[in-house]
């Protein structure tokens, strides 16, 4: 079916897994109402997959040789994912003339700066909605509606296995191993879980997301990363006691001199605290929220599926279509925006609260000690929640301290965890977490 | 200062309120950031009002002729509000080849299909994001993002004063005329409230995004509208018993024939019920939220100041720039999406759930009169809580009945609330609120 009167856009689509197979369901049943919205018919020409038997691609011409999609597609949307070989596929399909859809955020941390580059100087577009928090449209709404504000920092949850994870491990009370098996039982992680829990995923977004919020470039190699494979139900437990939700977050900063002048940026993924009452704590199950402080507009926030063929469809059909009314108007849409080159700082410039949580001697003097290794390192201590430890599980004598500090640099941090260890009245230094969201 | 190498745009800014005078200090302060991302630098030739004397316009000439400064102008961004003598500047911007960015939701709503028609012939940009739920990117995302899914229902707190207002009855236990002045006090209610607290405003707002997500034209006429100056202490704490928060609700929807096939679009303004749970119910203070149900994306939900000048000048400085990247590529973004054409329908074809408070005589046999009413009307009970009133205060022998329903049309249940207040033991029907977000 086409709808009579229009040009025909000729669209290529490289992977038909779960997004993928989506994708041309919705260009088939939704044929009429797409073609009336871009001003012209959109023709899938080909599906390039790995092993095609068996499967059902709607008469669409299939081939397992992707490249021979490329020539003479307006639009080539790259679903496979990885580095090797998208990244050929997508410079080839930019030489010859076509925009591209994409919703690899590997290939986008590690290489973006080179597709922007050759998008930029062959004047075609390169989108990517769906690289970042699936359907939800953040990154259309950082690099076109937030264009005339000034980002000056980004609180994400953008991967919603971790966000499955601690939110079951919070609200379910099991622990670390057995939310990831739930998670993996309802495909909401891979039978290897690795690059969820271990924040490579969430970085990925984190360096797209410093990269269009703060108009520079950030690889995913700036990105600090922590997973979250060692947080505890105890963790848990002592972050609700203060009042605190344990998320996973990806942070992005713009850090400032005194005088106000950019210093750079900082962008981070770890497992965090967050207030009970902020927005981000009642994001549940595995949906992704993305909170923006901009410098007029305030405080906004984005929240929706994350992952999931459906929703990540949507994201990547709007692109097509954004990317066919281009075609069709002759002009591409906004460029990457790279003017302001501010640099990627190291972690040890990032200011925030941390709470820690130490074993210590239960006897008199030890706070005391304790409070002058913070105070030392110019770090105030804002909250403070001891107990006495059960002789019959912890050994005879000590005590569980819960301190909260205000805020300090993440470098004056190490160095007082460092000196603690070392402090003869402390057993342990449980655990640190940052807390976000004040 | 100007970025050197770069054009210049022309841009004339028409009204110079609380927006207005934070878009000139934006386009003066961040001139160079803006000239980057745009492609353009942006002079502002000249400000618009009604009475400049003893102001500040940051050396940018003013007159109280806006029509004055229209020819020459890149872009007019009109900011004056109302509907004349706004909507003939407006025409004559695009009649002068101008892009077009305002916030103008009254004029939109009334007269919005002559100013769409007017920029796609004349070929140039009409940009509103300021117009609906002010930073908020939602015009955008269902405008851009959402260009490839089929939207089904929006739910939105779209006026920040009347959640002000119901959010404080519902946390402070302020009765409705206190709440209200407490937000005059603030600023965040008029004067005189009429165009907020009778929901005016958010029919506008309705009318926009039920045009922009349907593809069809929708004006403020096709919007059925209630006010919350009816909402007592009494009804907030019969939906808190419930589990329910009371909201300022624009509910916007897809109708559609048992088929599947669309027979219309509904869009209503009033307040309602939402559960505890739902993201809407969390949205404090004058914020505002729109919740979006779409077929691919599922639901998403944006979130945000809606009014107050900085952060719709946020929006406005964004709509700046996109018009201003349309001018430097020499194609205008999308235009109006009006192909679905579809009918607006009355509100008695609107489906939801109900709450009903009726004041009943204490007596047996009186619920079963009751029930028998809805029935006779194909209506479903859900939930029903009936408990014995103070003869001190109420007379004597009444009880409270609240019954929760099944989803019904308006029409079948404005018939069962004019049977009930016919039945002999119903002394009242006290209220009725529908019931959203289930």
């Amino acid at each position: 079916m086409s709808v009579p009167g229009l040009p025909t856009l000729r669209v290529a689509l490289l992977g038909y897994g779960v997004v993928g197979s989506e994708v041309g369901r919705l260009l088939a049943v939704e044929a009429d109402d797409l073609a009336l919205r871009c001003g012209a018919n959109l023709e899938l020409t080909g599906v390039a997959v790995r092993h095609p038997a068996g499967r059902d691609f709607r008469g669409v011409p299939v081939t397992t040789d992707p490249a021979s999609l490329i020539p003479g597609a307006d639009i080539v949307v790259e679903l496979m994912g990885g580095i090797d070989p998208a990244r050929e596929l997508i410079l080839d399909a930019i030489g010859h003339g076509a925009a591209v859809v994409t919703a690899n955020k590997a290939l986008l941390a590690q290489d973006g700066p080179t597709l922007y580059e050759a998008a930029d100087k062959a004047g075609v577009d390169l989108y990517y909605e769906a690289a970042v928090a699936g359907a939800i449209p953040i990154v259309r709404a950082m690099r076109e509606s937030l264009a005339g504000d000034t980002v000056t920092r980004v609180l994400g949850i953008v991967n919603g296995t971790t966000n499955y994870v601690l939110d079951h491990m919070t609200r379910d009370g099991l622990p670390y191993g057995e939310a990831v098996r739930r998670a993996q039982e309802l495909g909401y992680a891979e039978a290897d879980p690795t690059a969820d829990v271990e924040g490579f995923d969430a970085a990925s977004k984190a360096a797209i997301l410093a990269s269009i919020g703060f108009h520079t470039r950030v690889g995913i190699g700036d990105v600090y990363r922590e997973g979250i494979t060692g947080v505890t139900p105890e963790d848990i437990a002592t972050a609700r006691a203060g009042g605190y939700v344990v998320k996973p977050l990806a942070v992005i900063e713009r850090v400032r001199e005194a005088g106000g002048a950019d210093s750079g940026v900082i962008a981070r993924v770890h497992p965090a605290l967050v207030p009970a009452a902020h927005p981000l704590a009642s994001v549940r199950e595995a949906y992704n929220a993305v909170f923006v402080e901009a410098e007029a507009a305030g405080q906004l926030m984005f929240y929706g599926p994350g992952a999931g063929g459906r929703p990540t469809s949507s994201a990547v059909v709007g692109d097509i279509v954004a990317a066919a009314r281009g075609r069709v108007s002759g002009h591409p849409g906004p460029g990457e925006s790279k003017y302001a080159a501010l640099p990627a700082l190291g972690v040890g410039r990032a200011t925030t609260r941390y709470q820690l949580r130490l074993k210590v001697a239960d006897r008199p003097g030890v706070l005391a000690g304790v409070a002058r290794l913070f105070a030392e390192q110019g770090i105030s201590i804002n909250e403070v929640r001891q107990r006495s430890l059960d002789p019959a599980t912890a050994g005879d004598g000590l005590a569980d301290l819960v301190i909260i500090t205000h805020v300090a640099t993440d470098d004056a941090l190490r160095t007082t965890v460092s000196r603690l260890a070392e402090l003869d009245p402390v057993a342990a230094v449980t655990s640190v977490f940052r807390v976000e969201g004040l």
